[in-house]
């Protein structure tokens, strides 16, 4: 993986870059749509590719659990078995399985995490080493190192465990080999507490990974202080490779990272969002589409100044008709508009960065 | 609307034509997708459009229940509502407000059906007067006459009052001015009853209606039973005028429709079955997704021979896995391949019909 800085803005520090893979160079900053268990949530491939994704995410924990990882390596790995030609991420599987340790259904000690599924009730342990053999085994062109990810309100003498576990894991990880065309990023922990983030910071800096992603973060906090978190701590990762911020966002969210110089992010939410009849309006903020003016509203498109497929065809009355009816294919519009925004809006501001003009244009866009 | 009948197989009595509507010329004959509330379940209009869909239905009863016909007109009928700009049909409700009288929900009398909606509750009325003005504001190219639809089970005598208030109600909505890009079809009913049926037929025919539906079929009797009427009947239809099958079905069922000289058809299974885990295999028949074998069958797609996306894109143990993890893209890519399968097959049999090989092409084709 080679990644190259194009540029960088002068003020704020957002960067644009390019990230070569095996499976395609990746323009950054990026935004990447999540496909969990090898499918982006009721969104057909061919769609995420004409929205212009350029890498997506699959999950390690759901996919060891079914179809688990010896089918899909039979098959090629993640990319040729789901279809998906153009770059993978896999998430280690140490966000979910640290789900199951909060609902009391999981022990947690310094070899990982035992729990049972929520499928079957086996009994699994994932650690470190687990975590890699699977993702080697899946493919991905970037894998996640195994973290130790603690609530956002997790006590500070629980975020030193997990800060320090973190770097014992990232040490565990690193010396597992990959596929040759994969690549490890680590994971800084650390949660709010600015000293152990830099302590975390720190210690896997040294390790010299492939590239480094900010983790703990979106898990329950406010947004003040993900965005404090967010902008005091980007600048430290190293400029000379890829900053992940994992698990955000909304325009807002994108806005705040690439101007901290973070390159790429990932999201449920636009697909969320959809299922809940919810979109990204012109400045970003959440909106329903059940409200009552979009009864009659025959003439506006979800988002005026919106070039999708959805905002460019129909009619905020016909969409909220079809919300309230349940039918499955506002679901698919929706989320085509949802993904669409952000997508949209991080190729946008790579523009701006490379022509010099971003903080003019995130000024002009008006991201709440 | 214009009908030419371009060509008539010497041996079957199977027919291609071209039904020439304000929304664009429909070849025969054809398979039309349905979308019961301004939406074809769970696919996308693009999809619909891809597949080369060249006509689709909506349905009276659920259209003036949610969103009511008048914002549909006031949007400019049907095709500018939901940005279907091809032809429209419209089924007249009958079917389904019947539906609420074998539930014990409705009351008829000659003047139509008394009953309360499932969703608020309101009382309404319709008959073949209301009928005609919702699918006036509706907007469809082809809208269908307010029949009476008695079960497949039903007693002679039942049958006998369904057969004569079609009749009346068919005169009823004759009387009804459509707008002037509009045509009303007539539906014959009379079940399994082959004098009943010579009746409606005969009476309904003395109408001179654009087009003419068989009713009732497919609605409880078994499939030698549909074949029967269906084989039996069709002939007797105008055969200057386009002849409809109304709510089937399966290849095996278009295989018989079309061998009898019927020229159009819909149904909701395509896009129902894929929500079941269910397909058309290769000779038509009816498989499940689940099967032991498509586990870890990771080469072959689901129908070797066919052409659709989802069999020139995804294994089926990929298909299999989605389906068994509730993703909402498998609805899709097994409903893309069900339609497939319906459309392809009634654009292979016309072409099979213009070049006077009909009967060998079916005799090839092997549908059981």
């Amino acid at each position: 993986m080679k990644f190259t800085l194009q540029k960088t803005c002068a003020i704020t520090g957002a960067r644009a870059g390019l990230l070569e893979t095996k499976h395609g160079i990746i323009e950054t900053p990026v935004f990447m749509p999540v496909a969990t268990k090898g499918s982006v949530r009721g969104i057909p491939w061919q769609t995420i590719h004409d929205l212009g994704a350029q890498i997506v995410l699959g999950n390690t924990y759901h996919l060891h659990i079914r179809p688990g990882e010896e089918i899909i390596e039979k098959a090629g790995g993640l990319h040729a078995w789901s279809k998906w030609p153009k770059p993978y991420l896999t998430d280690s599987g140490g966000f979910q399985v640290f789900s199951f340790a909060r609902r009391g259904k999981a022990k947690i000690d310094d070899s990982g995490v035992t729990f049972k599924d929520d499928l079957a009730g086996n009994t699994h342990h994932i650690g470190p080493k687990e975590s890699m053999q699977i993702q080697r085994a899946l493919g991905a062109d970037i894998v996640m190192a195994f973290d130790h990810c603690p609530p956002g309100n997790a006590e500070k003498a629980e975020v030193e465990i997990a800060v320090k576990r973190t770097q014992a894991w990232a040490e565990q990880c690193l010396e597992i080999s990959l596929k040759p065309h994969q690549d490890l990023f680590l994971i800084v922990q650390g949660g709010r507490h600015e000293d152990l983030r830099q302590e975390s910071l720190e210690g896997l800096i040294s390790l010299n990974a492939s590239g480094y992603a900010l983790g703990g973060v979106s898990v329950g906090e406010s947004r003040e202080e993900v965005d404090k978190v967010v902008q005091s701590m980007s600048k430290y990762l190293p400029a000379d490779k890829p900053r992940y911020l994992m698990g955000v966002g909304t325009p807002h969210d994108l806005k705040v990272a690439v101007s901290s110089g973070i390159d790429m992010f990932d999201c449920v939410l636009p697909t969320r969002l959809s299922r809940h009849g919810s979109y990204f309006a012109e400045n970003g903020k959440v909106k329903s589409i059940t409200q009552k003016a979009f009864t009659e509203d025959l003439e506006t498109p979800l988002v005026s100044d919106c070039a999708c497929s959805t905002c460019q065809t129909f009619s905020r009355a016909y969409l909220k008709h079809l919300f309230l009816r349940s039918e499955l294919t506002v679901y698919y519009y929706l989320s085509v508009h949802n993904l669409h925004t952000l997508i949209n809006f991080s190729k946008q501001m790579r523009q701006a960065i490379l022509e010099d003009r971003f903080v003019q244009f995130i000024a002009e866009k008006n991201i709440i």
